[in-house]
């Protein structure tokens, strides 16, 4: 392709004021200088180049010389920031073969298990956004149907390499991971606290919510700076033991940033992609211990305790290969943890709880009570079996509070106060009885209608859990919005199904009415 | 969702220039009275609707008011024509569920078959525009994996039903069929007047180029115009008893365009997949008897004969099902059939065939004399055996070439006369020796580059083919081209090799030089 090169006309760079998502887009005039119909069709993949550097994009055609004339060749966001040349320099633009080790792609879905350097390979091009949406996909399908115990340990080893590799100067680093699917949940904002109190080091990075109401990043947003870059991240870790920040800038597995993105609306979810997407990021993050929760409900990711028992021995397994100790518990998920659901009231509850105050959700305090106390005792000085005590000690002195306040002031407390969306509505009980079940996904799907997390006010207030008396016209749950046209969707999805179950007292067993 | 549509603002719909190829793409505002960013972000798939109209599409945003201001939605090509309704008027503008269809695509990633309503349902979605590359993608690698004999026969049936589907007056009605890959090789413009001359009915749709230098469609568009609707096909072909029509406009089996658009980039291309969109197609025209001609070769789709008997038996066992005479022969896919490569230099060679001209390829008049042969052995009326006579018959009589003219008169004769490109290059033997082997691939590559098939004049004349004598400084083959880049990336791309295997005349088992 020399040839090609030295023959082609170069085209002048501009920016295009579109927001392609993680997706690269460029778009060129249908009379271009550079353009051959034989050669590029909308949406095909093309190859920028400027001297060493190289881009992968998908291509739009424009007749409006406006937008991009035939002598330019526009970039969009965020192929111009990825890309990095400034408007005005000169590139030349040729069809882009796929990537070589889209070859592996096409092998394993033909049956044939990849080496561990063809894995390397994929997880490269995938890092360096060589792939499209499309390959992607087929990538993800491709491993979906089958992926053997080398293949598992090969990518999760590779897509840990692929990005920032942390070290810390510590025997023991510890750290915590929920697969996630339970509305409120929000122990880790509670067991950083008081295992960084403690002394011992824990670099807790989250994920923002993705198609749930809040994730730990949304939340501890609310009260704190998280978009910390990775030496802020250290400097917080070293004054503080802990912190709490968002893993997007931080660059930890950054291959299962994308591959993330894809899987998402597809709705490919399988065991061994869940395991080497979360390992690769503890592995990359210098983790030595870690503690995985694994809810497990009717309407949780894990519906029994098989399905659960199978994710936990592939944990150990990776966990084992690597070097980790991994420990994995199984917990509640039938209903919400706390009562928050929903940046802002999720925030409530831990500062509640840490806060010892009355009203503290009782099951948030207890389960993270139990999480941190099973990281307590991976600290060789406290003696077998007084982790939970010690972690009860640090809460209830007010230890980890003062701790919370250290990790807030570092990262960077949060300017003002953040209150509960004013727009309220409190959904009551049709009948009398008791709640026998909670529909975690409809509640989840509740607080997104009312704006969380983007409003971050908006969300559910739970008042009442399984197990709860209730009489008719009882509120079961307030919902808070900031904004008319959110309330009035999700108060209109209300009147569809409550997601309560509750049976009459007088008839346990009658029919479900949820 | 009823809630939801009633409660959002509606959008006015804007133009915008941007060709996006076959993915509908639209442009909202960052700060659009719609936009709400929990819900959408850029590239995720939003659902257009106004009254009963839907149209999913995927999303890009823009900050730039004059691309699109916060109260309008920008809809790109293809999306504004497919949605059909005029700039200005209201929208409504949701996030996109995935089509449901995409639960069985993801049921067959884990093993299970799946039933002919729910390969209907998935062929029903491609159809109409409602999975996005990367859904695509992830049905072609579950169908990759494995697919059983009832699943192949579904998916065929399902593409037929698609779209159009013709019917015909007559008991027997013929086509033919190559699966491509051979450089020149333009039978059906040779076959489908011979057999139309005797008249039997041969409806024959082509298509374009995609990755070689020449469809047959783009080769008969030198001589007529291909793009024919489906009244205007069936208007020629009662004239004409045949017809030589380009198949983008007729829209038989179009979930077949939709899976070719992403099979082709990913180069996922499975004998079944293969197997269920010619047949689809064929079924969909009306066809009762099909010839289908697997060219083998080395440089060939299929490289050898076990691989070709395999495809030979998919074919078979698909078309007994549907009740259509399927007859598979492999042919010769060692070199080039006739002298040209590219759509000008393969009419010529197709003329000079219909014409008896004394120069006219042999190779491509005996071939395509053998398949005319199997498919007029259809009429009940010709002896047994009597097909190559009545083949040749109808050749040499020049009542071919009569009929050739009728149906170039009944398409619409092309304006003109076009000519081989101007710029021309005879590329030499380095050596004395016999031609022993030539690479179509690379031929292929070499007419592209050259122009092929956007100039029509491009190409590649062949001098020499396998088993000739050459002397070195002997021209094996002259590249044509319009317009010098193309000419000179052509020239320079034989520099790194001419495609060609010569052996010294003394040492027949020398190395190969190619």
């Amino acid at each position: 392709m020399t040839a090609a090169d030295t023959s082609r006309p170069r085209l002048k760079i501009r920016r295009v004021n579109l927001d392609t998502g993680r997706e690269n887009v460029v778009v060129i005039s249908r009379r271009s200088m550079a353009l051959r119909p034989e050669n590029f069709r909308a949406f095909s993949r093309v190859e920028l180049r400027r001297d060493a550097r190289v881009l992968l994009a998908t291509l739009l055609i424009t007749d409006d010389d406006s937008m991009v004339g035939p002598g330019e060749i526009g970039l969009s966001d965020p192929a111009f920031r990825r890309f990095a040349e400034p408007a005005g320099g000169l590139v030349t633009v040729t069809p882009a073969a796929p990537p070589d080790s889209l070859d592996s792609v096409r092998a394993k879905i033909l049956g044939r298990t990849l080496k561990a350097a063809e894995i390397k390979a994929i997880v490269g091009d995938l890092t360096h956004f060589r792939y499209s949406d499309m390959e992607i996909a087929a990538f993800l399908m491709s491993f979906a149907s089958f992926m053997t115990s080398d293949e598992l340990l090969a990518l999760t080893q590779a897509m840990a390499r692929a990005g920032t590799q942390l070290t810390w100067d510590r025997p023991v680093v510890v750290d915590k991971h929920c697969i996630g699917g339970i509305p409120g949940n929000r122990t880790s904002m509670i067991v950083v606290p008081i295992v960084a109190a403690h002394g011992m080091m824990i670099p807790k990075t989250s994920s923002r919510a993705i198609t749930s109401p809040a994730g730990t990043a949304d939340t501890m947003e609310v009260l704190a700076r998280v978009d910390l870059g990775i030496d802020e991240m250290k400097d917080v870790v070293n004054a503080c033991h802990g912190c709490l920040v968002w893993g997007g800038h931080v660059n930890l597995s950054p291959a299962d940033d994308v591959l993330i993105s894809v899987e998402r609306p597809l709705g490919i979810d399988t065991r061994e992609q869940m395991v080497a997407s979360i390992m690769s990021k503890k592995l990359a993050a210098g983790s030595t211990h870690l503690l995985i929760d694994l809810p497990v409900g009717p309407a949780a990711k894990l519906t029994n305790a098989t399905e659960a028992m199978r994710l936990r021995k592939l944990f150990e397994f990776v966990g084992d290969h690597f070097g980790i100790a991994v420990e994995v518990v199984m917990t509640d998920g039938s209903q919400p943890i706390g009562n928050g659901i929903g940046p802002v009231l999720e925030a409530q509850d831990v500062m509640a709880v840490l806060g010892n105050e009355p009203g503290a959700p009782a099951d948030l305090r207890e389960k993270s009570l139990r999480l941190a106390a099973h990281l307590l005792e991976y600290d060789p000085a406290l003696r077998g079996g007084a982790g939970y005590a010690r972690a009860r000690e640090l809460l209830d002195s007010g230890a980890a509070l003062v701790q919370m306040r250290r990790i807030i002031q570092a990262q960077g407390a949060a300017a003002g106060h953040a209150a509960p969306g004013p727009l309220t509505a409190d959904i009551e009980a049709a009948q009398d009885g008791v709640v026998a079940g909670i529909d975690c996904l409809r509640l989840n799907r509740l607080a997104r209608s009312a704006g969380a997390p983007l409003d971050k006010g908006a969300g559910i207030k739970v008042l009442k859990k399984i197990g709860d008396f209730v009489q008719q016209g009882e509120p079961l749950y307030r919902i808070h919005a900031a904004d008319l046209s959110g309330f009035n969707l999700a108060v209109a999805m209300t009147k569809l199904g409550t997601g309560y179950l509750i049976e009459s007292r007088a008839a346990k067993r009658g029919r479900p009415r949820p």
